[in-house]
């Protein structure tokens, strides 16, 4: 029997050690700050085991890991009519480009590029009678955590600083897919970015995406063929532009943030967390892929 | 010798019968309404005679026509550093592409595309003391013209519709290629868009250009040089996508406005403006085209 | 228990009732002819019981399908230098275009695409001996079948319409990412996509897939990483602008040809092909894409 | 009176003692040994007075600047015609990219880039008996010089080196937009481009277009909105990426070839040409740019 609590640990000796920890993301000031040396990974089984290696209880921004739990809300309130507004294809290009969007005529390629993702704020805040109060209580509850919150320092210096959202934002608007004015859209979708977890929470939010649609309270969110639309769009789109690498090097489905953070799952089996804030050149977690790629390799559990 | 008053009748009847006078605008909805059976048509000479026919004396919305005028104050200000922050290049593409200003680091390829008159726009608001006044003021001294003002409902027309002009705006910003604030630079563009003139006004507006940079008052406003640059820019790319066609049809530097009107010129010989609201498909008054082609084939003047 | 057969029948019968049969591909003249109420199913577990239902015992042309099977080849013989030449993600366009390959200099995104397949091709050219017969012997081999041969009518007919893979060709030639003349490895690609196969001739083929990279003879082609490789980027990868859609429709790695064919598997479980020679607006088999998701549906057997 | 004969001189003295010379183009392998001191320049007005300079004697590879001849060649035989398989608007890009060709179905965006001059080229093809032989008598009889012949040496080095052609006429191919066989079309294209010349002889040839389209003995080749549209079209598509810039700088309608040639006319007036191998980034002659800016500065002659 895998000795799981054994390998997160020669995961983490093996980060903190690393020569290179890639670089922190500059672009949101609020974040630049953050220590490098910080290495937290995390595991929950489906049979409710949980292990924990280095700083995974330290909470951080998990930026664009927000934009599964969006989609998952989306497709909760109005379900298959989310995909008229917007693709499931993979976008062949690096997370900010507009390029497609033009040629494209305002249809995102899919929700998990920035211009998808606002698209689904956009259908939250039309769906959610308090958008930002709702949203954060159905990540309270689908994570049973009635602690997690948003970082308004960190939603600040996003809308102070994030011109690009601003940009995709009015392009969308502009081929009439924002239906919202576009503050608003984007003052949900930069508190969205915001919100703060550990490890150890990240890994039960996602733990109903493991569960064919059921949370840690037994509560059904999504139908199973939703999960599993959640689940392929993670896999062919959940890393920019090195989604095929991480589809061969770690085999799951999985999100990374900006923050750091990676989250990645295998259906009935387990979910895992990591947190390391240097990113790659393709803006993913470089130690975290490592990680996850270790974790794969030692364990031997991924789809492929 | 030529009987210009005679040649602008005859182009004013052809006009007024022609069967198919294009299509208005509708994405600045306070110009939908403008009836596209006005025609007016004005043309100056170097020697100070002028000829009109039609509706030369109403005014219309100049809209991108002014970015020529923006242009030219913006290098009587800071002259050559212009040219730091936008290209001089035809851009092959419709006026609103974003994909090339993502490729190209930010640097529009020219200052008479959205993108780059946002850029010269941010110039005039870095170095006019009151820009949105102080640029008035120049406008109405080339054209010796006190009349001249913004027409402020077409300003907020489109600053409430300018989705792409936002977009564009804040992509620029996101390449530190705006440095003022969005809102501030985009008030002055949306202002300096809604000038209102003539085709009286416009002719000797413009008389500057075909006068090596000294206006009707005899006010030196640019170099010699410098007004080659601007007429060589608006010969290449006074015109979107249709810059060749027009270079070959006309074979005059000139510029439109989604407004209908065009205003052309022969250096050292006259200045011409057509207005006639209707637009072909790529967003050129469709009757000032074939006005100004009928012009210089019957006079045989051009640049060819 | 499932019950196999029933469900193959059931597929079967929704197939030849079905009312869009889809388009058969017209730019290869010799494959236009195709009757489309052909229709084949036939399912191989890894325990060895197979299944099938409708025309498959029939031979088609694989088409796209043997890009899988040169990629496994070319890794089978030079390993992870393959990734020198090119890349593994997604590409986010259609299989045709060459724009990306120019501002990627001449690396393409990845080995399923047209241009990536001829740079695998190429380096097949340059590691057999004998390019075509070594190649064929190979198919035979892991396919246990020594009638499996080339459509030489096929191949002449894609030599003389396949102007796009000239094209590609030709422009990979003038980044250096072709070693051997255009002629040399287009002669070897129309060939190995002129390959004929019969379901249950493909379903055999690709059984090393499903098991590790073990075949049928029980010989070790490929590592088992690099079977993992494989599957990942077919299921990032195999069909076209399609990949995403098929990911989740159906969620098993799999790759489709213009011929009509797809073939898909589940890792120690089983592999699936179809052949349905009318193709969706995508350029993948229309019936072929509907049979096995409802294959997936009703077996509830896939990676999410 | 200008002194031409003193200004070509001190431009030529300029020239030799010029510390940057430019970069002599390596991808055609029988023009990288040319030495890239050589520097002719030559004048002819159309009182029919001619000055020079430097090497205006001495031969070069006339490249691109063919495709001028080819466009008044294809024009004299089927008129507007020409129109309908390729456009005449800036390019925005550099003059060997292809993916404008894949979005714009075919249509090349102007006849001066490498697509444009391939179709052309097949409308000589078509439309000639002896293209090569042919297309050479025109050449000569405009020139009125029967010693100009095409380099065969160049023409084969360009065949086995000019893989980017050949993808760009199989890419037309594919669309249907050249109609004789890819290799019949490139050998006239790469016999067209090795025309070797002096400047004197160049000048020369050029002469029907500043002349209305009258040449030098007295042939009409052209009508006169013919020879306007081609003058149009060297102005804003001559220089690949730099016809912007050529537009301000000189002024003057014109065209460059990689062989380091460069022709330009006044209508009514002159044509100039200058000889000199040392390219800069954009693929023009570094040298021959900066004497035509001199040129044009020094006698006050341009078109603005």
């Amino acid at each position: 029997m895998l000795d799981f609590q054994a390998i997160l640990k020669g995961i983490h000796q093996d980060a903190i050690h690393a020569s290179d920890k890639g670089v922190v993301a500059s672009y949101i000031p609020e974040l630049a700050h953050i220590d490098k040396n910080n290495f937290g990974i995390h595991l929950r089984t489906s049979r409710g085991e949980t292990y924990g290696a280095g700083e995974f209880n330290k909470p951080f921004s998990i930026q664009s890991i927000s934009k599964v739990l969006s989609l998952a809300k989306a497709m909760s309130l109005i379900g298959e009519d989310v995909w008229k507004r917007v693709d499931v294809e993979p976008s062949g290009h690096p997370f900010n480009q507009l390029a497609l969007l033009e040629v494209e005529n305002g249809i995102p390629r899919n929700p998990l590029i920035n211009s998808g993702a606002l698209v689904i704020a956009d259908v939250l805040v039309s769906h959610l009678e308090n958008p930002k109060a709702d949203f954060l209580k159905f990540v309270r509850e689908i994570t049973n955590d009635s602690n997690i919150k948003y970082n308004e320092a960190v939603a600040i210096s996003e809308k102070n600083t994030g011109f690009k959202n601003y940009a995709a934002a009015n392009l969308l608007k502009s081929f009439k897919n924002l239906q919202n004015p576009v503050e608003e859209v984007l003052d949900f979708y930069f508190h969205q970015c915001a919100l703060e977890m550990t490890c150890t929470q990240l890994t039960k939010t996602f733990f109903f995406l493991a569960n064919k649609g059921t949370c840690l309270l037994n509560k059904v969110h999504l139908k199973e063929s939703q999960v599993k639309r959640i689940n392929a769009i993670m896999l062919t789109c959940g890393f920019y532009d090195e989604a095929g690498e991480f589809a061969f090097e770690v085999g799951l489905p999985g999100k990374s943030g900006v923050g750091g953070g990676i989250v990645a799952l295998l259906p009935d089996n387990f979910v895992i967390t990591t947190w390391s804030p240097g990113l790659n050149k393709k803006g993913n977690s470089k130690l975290g892929m490592l990680a996850l790629e270790a974790f794969t390799t030692r364990t031997k559990r991924s789809i492929f």
